[in-house]
């Protein structure tokens, strides 16, 4: 239903009878034709169209996805990486259909070294996983995505959530991965020293390439020592100035936030209604301290100094695991919150990425952009790297709908970039934000167009995502 | 006189009469073939034999660089990025003639954005330039290799130094680069936003490609605030293994360590000797906090508490920028103390990082290794990172000094990778490692080559760096 899939749709090449067969012959129960599995990995979670495969594997090993890209490779046909299903802009759609290579089963975890605070795992092993396993070691892997992503999948978007401010993005937490290229070769992109500088930097080259390089099939992460404490505070301010210049100062004064979270003023007024809580109806900072019990007091302190100096009002301070995940609930449930503030709608979640003194300024014209239109929408910002998120709550028997979100996610890219801004600090490109990111980097998208063509002559890598050939 | 520079030698493509009759009518004296300038950048700060261009080009634009990009594309000569020339891998020889581009005299702070902690540079700027411009703003550039490099050169060999452990490389510090490719055209890599997942990460696909894909028009970096205190320890320790244990620890506790830096007995003789302090000649830790007055007193506390669990003894501590500078010059010094051991010689630096939890056994053989050859050596780690370097000290008259340092070399990378580590943290592969890149990663450096022959089918962007084609 969304309005460009016409746009996005590529010329069939389907799986050859041939192809089929060989696959069925391999892998047994593992290769699937059946309409619901199709079905269901052809959707994603955003506001796209589906675009289903004709097929789905659900690959064990290395070896095999090696083995299933020769033979895709032979015949041309699309193989399109999969694993929780929870990206956002059409990442994994069968644009052209092919084959759906499933990493979910490929969750082992390889080795955790504490010492040098790293592990190895395959690409199906999910972030609530990892740090269930991780919970008697000290460590924990700090990239938090809202949903409940596949680490493959986390790195192939070059995800991040709401701890980047203190720990980074999986653009700075993949120490090495394992791919498998468009021929089937399987390279390691470097070793598991945390520091190199030898050679081109293929971690980083795969990390955010959406599939379209290669497939992942292990991946080695850094991972961070629990901090001894924790604090967070929900502050309402008087106005969004306010709040964002209260975390520009905070990053200034090199306090290391571990979390900071805006939630706009409809988004507060969505969790009241949604919570049956009371918080204040205004923009609001969710923040979150890690460190010692002595770092933690010294940090509430020159918090609570800057926020009433930029109009921040009555602090609410937690600090006990069970206070801690009773504030923070009212933030992990803000798209629950959103999507009851129209029933029966679905979300068309967006993101874009701005440099922090222009946050406030982007988000204000978004909001007033928003008001002026007949669209419900409520805003959440991670408001520590000037990134925020749109949900546009679409009805979906109403296209006009989706041509308005669409007009609305236009100008929000437009305006992000205007202000030296990205059209998306942590969704991707998928076949959503193709024009965007023309718009965005045109040369430099060329040569993205050039690696692709090496690395993948015949274009069966997740086809027609990030720019069209 | 390097053992293996007849490997490295590439067939001559000098500067056609044509080409230089155009140069020089462009270029006025910008462009020069005078001896002294085309044999100072030539050789390099290393051990390596020199390679001198046939000419130099001092430019002063990207329009300017692009503009001789397609002119030697034309005539397919070799050109050579050069910033302050004080890498250490033969990074800039002019393997095959040609013209070497001098970025030096593009110096221009072109941006400060307090608020955004950015800034954006010309690739000529100096960090010690850098860091001067921005004494009064309250922000720092953390990033500080030995010598006073370009931040251009800095971002093309991916460089570090002893704040990485804190700050992160240039890897981690680099937001967006502008770059001339092979046939001239301008590219932005990235936009001024912190994060971004809007396609292939460009960015980093440049950092640490040595000129071999793009030379570096202008730099976007990120700033960090100036810590309100700073304090410094010297500390013995009974054991090499005492030492990094101490440090694993206090990663593991998430104290934030600003550096840690490790000399080795012989370094601590050597600096004795020459700067006639009294150090304990032992293993011993440098270490630097960051914070408020509080943190750091508690930094201190936890500190001195491993450290003596670990045999640790009697650390020596500063906290005014006097006595700190005072105690950091003898680690600043640590490379002409070493060259003192053996007067007239000449350094030949290298450098391995593996897993932190390999580190003292690593450096614990190749100090074996280096006691039991004729080869005079010492070794500094930035221990946090598992970045450690030897410096074999040459008698330029010796060629079997050259043989020995060789093998001493070898063996030593192929002992760092054995434990999952590289063949280089910090200085690059240049020509020096060339072989060591080729065993570390083959089926990688197949993937580099393919993305180095579609950037640069002719291969004049400092060819013979990195690897063979």
């Amino acid at each position: 239903m969304s309005v460009d899939a016409k746009h996005a749709r590529l010329p069939y090449r389907g799986i050859q009878p041939e192809l089929k067969q060989l696959l069925a012959e391999r892998f047994g129960e593992a290769f699937t034709t059946a309409d619901a599995i199709r079905e269901q990995h052809g959707r994603g979670e955003g506001y796209h169209q589906s675009f289903d495969p004709d097929a789905v594997l659900f690959a064990q090993s290395a070896e095999q996805v090696s083995a299933v890209v020769k033979l895709c490779a032979e015949h041309r046909t699309p193989i399109i990486p999969y694993g929780a299903g929870t990206s956002l802009e059409g990442n994994f759609a069968a644009l052209a259909g092919g084959l759906t290579l499933d990493l979910s089963q490929m969750d082992r975890i390889i080795a955790v070294n504490s010492e040098d605070m790293d592990c190895t795992i395959q690409p199906g092993v999910t972030r609530i996983q990892l740090n269930e396993y991780l919970r008697d070691t000290g460590l924990f892997f700090p990239v938090d995505p809202g949903a409940t992503a596949t680490i493959g999948g986390m790195a192939a978007t070059r995800a991040s959530g709401t701890n980047a401010v203190r720990y980074g993005t999986m653009r700075e937490n993949v120490i090495a991965l394992e791919v498998v290229l468009a021929d089937g070769r399987i390279v390691r992109t470097a070793r598991r020293a945390r520091k190199s500088a030898a050679g081109y930097d293929l971690t980083r080259l795969f990390v955010g390439s959406e599939g379209t390089l290669g497939i992942i099939t292990e991946i080695t992460l850094k991972l961070h020592g629990i901090p001894e404490a924790s604090a967070v505070a929900v502050c309402p301010f008087d106005s969004l100035e306010g709040a964002v210049k209260t975390v520009i100062q905070m990053i200034q004064m090199g306090i290391p936030i571990a979390r900071v979270e805006l939630l706009d003023r409809a988004q507060m007024r969505a969790l009241n209604l949604w919570s049956k809580t009371q918080h204040a109806e205004r923009d609001t900072l969710f923040v979150e301290f890690h460190g010692s019990e002595a770092g933690i007091a010294e940090q509430i302190e020159m918090f609570k100094a800057l926020a009433v100096d930029n109009g921040g009002r009555d602090p609410v301070w937690a600090s006990s695991p069970e206070e801690r995940s009773r504030l923070w609930k009212a933030r992990h449930e803000a798209l629950y919150a959103s999507m009851a503030l129209r029933p029966g709608s679905r979300p068309w979640t967006t993101d874009v990425c701005v440099p922090i003194s222009r946050l406030a300024e982007c988000i204000l014209q978004t909001s007033a952009d928003i008001e002026a239109s007949s669209m419900t929408a409520t805003m959440v910002g991670h408001v520590g790297d000037g990134n925020f998120h749109v949900v546009f709550l679409i009805d979906p028997n109403r296209p006009e709908d989706f041509v308005e979100a669409s007009r609305l996610n236009d100008r929000l890219v437009a305006r992000a970039q205007a202000m030296e801004g990205t059209c998306t600090g942590e969704h991707g490109i998928g076949w959503g934000k193709i024009d965007a990111l023309e718009a965005e980097l045109s040369e430099g998208v060329a040569v993205m167009r050039s690696i692709k063509r090496t690395l993948d002559p015949d274009n069966i890598l997740n086809p027609g995502k990030i720019f069209r050939l």
